[in-house]
């Protein structure tokens, strides 16, 4: 099929370009974690700070940091609250950069009228979650801004971990034939914070994953820390996004096989009821690993064994070509170009 | 002057009380830095978080680390801008916890809307603060909001510097008979904002003083390190706070000369019209020092050799007593209790 080649040629080339910021203002599409968000970053960020490779957390000796402002709406959501999400979102992105989270800082901006109880149940979800992360609340800073500036409360976490030495991770790592793995089913947070929001008519007991992946990362260095490429949370923009970004930054290409992502029935039913593919919605407990093949069935198996983790799986390889592409195969042995994400279809999910 | 005495006992026990978070809805003087923010973090945020000592950074092995939200309106001021400011306020937390910076995260909350060229502009000066001060800039993360759910953009950073083995500072290591020294004259970045905003006819050419103060911190620790008890830079709540702060946790008095603050004309000007204390107004590259009396006059010299700080005073000392409390003597020879700031005359200066 020629025709079919050129094409992925051209998309190639297209995709080869380095990204540019040219947008005249800022939409809700450059924080939806998709193409807008990584020309903003790399078009316009990185460049001016000098940052070359985009990972989830910067080494600075032999510490680690990283952080995040979560201004997920609503603030409590089932499974979770922005309280808990910004400890256990920061904690991740520690843990996929191969540092063991130790310590973080919690910065908020209030709105004018929010409810005391409101900020006590937060700062208690801080608490709790830390606790159970293992990290400890170490700096703290309070802004308050007008009624009408914010959207109850924001909340930006740093956290600080210890670079663990089994790891040697990096998104331009991968090779082909290495194996992909995802550490459990797909899609919990976006479709649990759409169900709260009650835009759409439709019930369903669909709870947020929102976890510390520490242990999820301890196992797989500790079954196949020589044989791991790189790890990444599936936050904003989902698996999709996270596979499209590792695609580019290692300049392979990729083929996943879409019957063999797990996805919980309820989440694949609002899914299909709502019209969206559940390998975009984000995750807040799930992280997509790059495995050598020869550490790959030991890596599953090690995840399969974390609480949390029990439906992890293999789902797919990494290939030489097409560059910078992800190539799913669906079910009925089809084939189709998983794009980046391009606008914002769940904005503020975290 | 028995009822002055019985006076200041009262005053003096009501202070001693540890301070309650009682309010409840969160207001403007949350986010003001004077007496509602303290009841806030330490009757809610310090005691879920176990955080023991209020400083501006805290130690996690041999780095300092300290997080700050900026929300500044309007977001660029005669001196300055709100990433100058957001590199600028985390490098002086570290330095005035003894700490040389390092490193920053920045993470950014834009509103839907804002024109690209303001972000570039703000993008540039973060970059261009961090050389300055000799910071690099690690990780960093952004979010949108819808309009009207944010004011342009707010900055989080966060630091992370190296404990300087010189320094050894406490708020609670005030000792009477130190003296207070500060590093230049007060209320210059309050009163730039203030006029900024145009709610006052006046016209006057203040610019905001925000700078690292590093190089004061690194003269002063050269000068005078084991004589140093604590640095605080006095930002939200200006001097009168960070005083007031300092006696109470180390349960000593203060003695400020009223005469011995410097003050630019332009800035008493001003101040003096809008009814206000310039010893309230919020700096951003003004340090506080309270120093051993036989290190201040090295301490002093030294500071009066940093380019920005050629004003640096002493302005008064620590007395045993009243315990928690600063006392004013003002140029005709009265005297006053320099209460905490209460509400919040300037919202969103910093």
């Amino acid at each position: 099929m020629a025709g079919e080649r050129e094409a992925l040629e051209l998309i190639e080339r297209v995709r080869s370009r380095p990204p540019r910021f040219r947008d005249a203002q800022i939409t809700m599409a450059h924080g939806a974690g998709g193409k807008a968000t990584l020309n903003l970053i790399e078009g316009l960020l990185a460049p001016a700070f000098g940052l070359t490779e985009l990972a989830d957390a910067a080494a600075v000796g032999d510490v680690a940091l990283t952080t995040d402002t979560f201004v997920v709406t609503p603030i409590r959501f089932p499974g979770g609250s922005i309280g808990e999400l910004a400890v256990n979102g920061t904690v991740n992105d520690l843990a996929v950069g191969g540092a063991r989270p130790a310590a973080i800082t919690v910065a908020l901006v209030l709105e004018e009228g929010l409810a005391a109880d409101e900020l006590r149940d937060e700062v208690d979800a801080i608490a709790r979650a830390a606790e159970a992360a293992g990290v400890r609340v170490v700096a703290g800073d309070t802004k308050v801004v007008e009624r009408g500036r914010c959207d109850a409360m924001y909340v930006c976490t740093t956290g600080l971990g210890h670079v663990d030495p089994r790891a040697a991770l990096a998104p331009s790592a991968l090779r082909p034939g290495d194996r992909l793995l995802i550490s459990g089913p797909v899609g919990e947070h976006g479709v649990a914070i759409m169900l709260a929001r009650g835009q759409f008519e439709l019930a369903a007991p669909v709870e947020s994953d929102t976890r510390s992946l520490w242990p999820a990362v301890d196992a797989l260095l500790e079954a196949a820390g020589p044989s791991l490429r790189c790890l990444r949370d599936a936050t904003r923009g989902g698996v999709a996004s996270v596979l499209n970004e590792l695609s580019r930054a290692s300049a392979v290409g990729m083929l996943v096989r879409e019957a063999a992502v797990p996805v919980r029935p309820q989440v694949a039913g609002a899914c299909e009821i709502l019209g969206i593919d559940p390998l975009y919605v984000a995750n807040e407990g799930v992280l997509v690993a790059a495995v050598a093949a020869e550490g790959a069935e030991a890596g599953l198996r090690a995840l399969q064994g974390v609480p949390g983790c029990e439906a992890a799986a293999e789902i797919g390889e990494v290939r030489a070509a097409p560059e910078g592409m992800v190539i799913v195969e669906t079910g009925f042995g089809g084939r189709r170009v998983m794009d980046m994400l391009v606008g914002d279809p769940l904005p503020r999910i975290c």
